[in-house]
């Protein structure tokens, strides 16, 4: 991680993710207080800059932010004045004089919270640009997965993740949920798969620490993580719909391939899973499903993120005192 | 109401009304004070999920969410992964995994807010499901009329309304609102009329303790609670527009009916008030209306609801210290 | 400005504008601050009723009233009852008896926000009002010009403008910011002149205390200031696109007038701006432009102006204490 800004797991390095690991850590102690705060960035602003929907991702951060006593500013796209002709950096300047410390920006065109960097005196976190990254979804992937083999190998708490075996199947090619969990996995240690149709990979595998194949069923008893990603079919549009069966024949974590999986496989999904398509209905409720735990770990990697660039340190833990007047 | 959720008057029986009325009467003096807040929920999280838009009823919500110095988490349904095919269930669980405490659903099916319980460990309000019930509007409407009667007739504070003759005018067959505050006035012991077209009365009065007449006229002098509803144009579309004015002249609270009403008889109405149609224009404002004291009361019923379930004990009161830092 | 509400510019007077310049100045020292904060309106509420869409004003007065520790409520019009029927007036009134304390409003039709005054208890804030009036915008753009003088000749602040001579260039005919800047530019002393093809003058300068000209070449080299509007393409409609880029080279800021330029001519603009419009791209970016400027001081006056309106003096200054907790 820069000091400043989240843009790309190859910022960090394996050292900083150890490092948002651990911090993220203290924050699941603060989840469980009656009062799950800290008073470490009261008066601070961390404002969210979304000129792509996603509820899920923006309530996250946000909930993250407040966890920290952050105040939190919103700004929605869609009502702006990028309607009236505004530029981008018009916009994203006087969300910065108005005076906040990190913007959380989320772009449909990949560089954009890179570009943003040189507008702003805030902190930038990439929140997902394009078919480019989305470190904190790796992040808390990877902080989901040493959580889940601690517990269910009943081993330290660990990011050296040598000789695990790494399933990511689907859209792999327009995901960038994809890019960064492929750089993040592989550089704790895991062998990762990319399983997809042809046209769903990318063209050339330079850049992605992964080997690739078209036959999940080949694959599909070897795997220690299956992470589905899902069928962007609004960005697709009508021409695959009717392929969607024939996908979840071929890709999909169907009733038969679930029944398939050793019990401590790791089912994962960065969400919103859409049943049916990716994934069998019944599927997404087997005990290995670690979709909501991907969630609930969202918050506690999003905090450790927003303390580490708000902080300026990449030592600094939480405050062990809690809100005042508790 | 159940320990853990209020999706329905007939959870709550006559005492727990009584609770609720009593629970609110603690937040009036609240209201009060130079800083209105008490620090009762710090750090807690209300979550509004609002599948139909409402304005009115979520910032009531979340009004009363921060006067117990609660956080609010706002998820609107149109923005959300809702559209992008994800399951309810799948977004419930998600909001739910960012660690809520409780949630305030509002929905066009009914039913919606009973299935959610079983998919969060949050407390969950039901603020309007479809045709069923809407709990906290009956409940505001139970506090209004008590403080009424108490301010118009000198007497105590008190729920029972035995006696009461309360006529709800209107819309009622695609009412959550009357059958909400049927349950309740009738709990109360209040005698119940039900006053609309044939059309817009329940294909059936069973399970609903009133009578029924389409003659408004016949009854008007006899009421002590004239109820207005608001006729649901945008889902009856045009087929129902051209009988607005007949509407009006028929089932309206028109001028002339106005000045017929005693100066002790009560005009209620849950908002919005679409005036010409159900009421006249003037008569919005004749001094026995309780328009807008309903929606003052709204906040002081709704902080008691939420209190009530998130302390969990219906004997807990409004802790009397005032916010840290006043 | 009278003691309950800022409507417009004349309500203030020089005096009153030279009260909430100092107040202003208060705030840039606790905008310094770790926490940016005071904690003088805790408690009370801060609505924003935008009936026209506007983030970048909505989030300037919502950070203004955060730094001074108030809550805020967001009505956005667009879901709203206002959809089913609701009059204005019922939503006002329904805002107001959720209780609150200022209430914020921007309106397409001119006069709404005195309307409103009828209808709450609260006190009201023009945030614009058709092609009323937006005083805020004049207070932050008359603070930004005495700050800039200030720095530029070495002088003492001072809200003097005597023989400052202003240029207001575009859609001053349907702009509520130019009216309201004519009013407060004047009031302190400049000399005004309105700059702009006939069809976007007044019809009349008639109550506008100004002169007005459609030679922008003759004027600019005497201009202290060059205030540019942005042109309302989306209102005027294609009628004028096909005109944008005669009107860039009759009245916009090219590349060659911003040569032209003294060092020391502050170029203003309200936002959002159109880059190759009435400005061209380059010339934003001017050592002169006061753009951002304009946006972090209009936090700091809008802070000034809420505390002013909530405190009900117009002595009372920002509490020197920090926000408890600390």
């Amino acid at each position: 991680m820069s000091r400043e800004h989240l843009l790309s797991i190859s910022d960090l390095g394996r050292e900083g993710i150890e490092g948002v690991m651990q911090l993220a850590d203290s924050f699941k102690e603060v989840a469980r207080r009656p009062i799950p705060k800290v008073p470490t960035l009261r008066g601070r602003t961390v404002a969210t800059l979304f000129f792509e929907a996603s509820t899920r991702t923006r309530l996250s951060f946000e909930t993250a932010a407040r966890r920290l006593s952050a105040d939190v500013m919103t700004f929605v796209a869609s009502s702006s004045s990028l309607e009236k002709g505004e530029s981008l950096r018009d916009t994203v300047e006087t969300i910065d004089a108005m005076g906040i410390d990190a913007m959380v920006v989320r772009h449909r065109s990949a560089g954009v919270p890179s570009q943003v960097t040189g507008w702003t005196s805030a902190a930038v976190v990439n929140a997902g640009d394009g078919q480019h990254e989305h470190p904190t979804q790796a992040l808390l992937d990877c902080y989901t997965i040493r959580e889940a083999l601690s517990e269910k190998m009943g081993r330290e708490l660990s990011t050296d993740f040598s000789g695990l075996r790494i399933g990511i199947v689907g859209d792999i090619c327009f995901s960038r949920v994809a890019r960064s969990d492929v750089l993040a996995f592989s550089l704790l240690g895991a062998d990762v798969t990319l399983i997809a149709p042809r046209t769903l990979l990318p063209p050339s595998l330079e850049g992605w620490p992964a080997t690739a194949t078209a036959d999940l069923d080949g694959v599909l008893d070897d795997l220690d993580v299956v992470y589905l990603l899902r069928i962007q079919a609004e960005r697709a549009g009508q021409v695959l719909l009717p392929e969607l069966d024939e996908y979840h024949s071929r890709f999909g974590l169907t009733r038969e391939r679930a029944a398939r999986l050793r019990k401590e496989t790791l089912v994962m999904h960065p969400g919103p899973m859409i049943r049916g398509v990716e994934i069998a209905p019944e599927a997404a409720d087997l005990p290995g499903s670690l979709v909501t735990r991907q969630v609930r770990n969202g918050v506690l990697v999003r905090s450790a993120v927003l303390l580490r660039l708000l902080s300026g340190t990449a030592a600094g833990g939480v405050d062990a005192s809690e809100e005042p007047g508790a």
